[in-house]
């Protein structure tokens, strides 16, 4: 495995250990200053939008887990296909399940830091 | 615009062009033979289970459009954010449109051609 593979399989999971432990700042600090969500159905958002609902979430507790299904480097940017299973469960206690696939570009930036640039979300709810 | 800017967005427009006329061969050849295709609720399927699904669209009427809204090359691969709203009809006339955006991955092959390699669709059913 190189070690830019490496690099960016400790960023899939830094970001998933963070988001459990409801740590936005660790999670914003592993995508690039310009970075683009899109989900279905919802106009692409941005960085601020991404802190913004992650404060929505709290006192939710998040467990999950995500499996790299396939990650090619190309250059200082690569591209991962990821499958991912979440459960989000609020105060109140009823459980949401989703899971699917997400389709991710990351950026080497000039720090030597891979980060999140592009991210599609095509995860749906789940019974 | 570089050669290649002006190559991939020429693969969407004939794509695009040729999928409104139901030429399947001309899409199959717009993409990599290892191509990837996402949408949320499924598992990612390839360039047969396109062609089997193409197939199954016959006699529909297929209008819309496409606007790239972002693109950027990265080598010999690249990637475009698109914005796609389409409206299908099938033969008893109950049109369904579809709009949203995508991410999709271009791999310029071997024989100098830019053909689609990943493509995750978050397009939804709009009224």
């Amino acid at each position: 495995m190189s070690d830019d593979e490496r690099a960016i399989r400790q960023v899939v999971e830094t970001w998933m250990a963070a988001s459990k432990r409801g740590d936005t700042a660790t999670v914003l600090g592993l995508m690039t200053d310009d970075a683009i969500f899109m989900v279905p159905g919802q106009e692409p958002f941005g960085k601020e939008a991404f802190a913004a609902a992650s404060k929505g979430m709290e006192g939710m507790k998040l467990d999950g887990k995500s499996e790299i299904v396939e990650l090619k480097i190309l250059g200082d940017w690569a591209f991962i296909r990821n499958h991912i299973d979440i459960a989000v469960t609020p105060p109140d206690g009823n459980t949401v399940r989703r899971a699917g696939y997400t389709l991710t570009l990351l950026h080497k930036e000039a720090d030597g830091q891979w980060r999140l640039a592009r991210d599609a979300n095509l995860l749906t709810v789940r019974n």
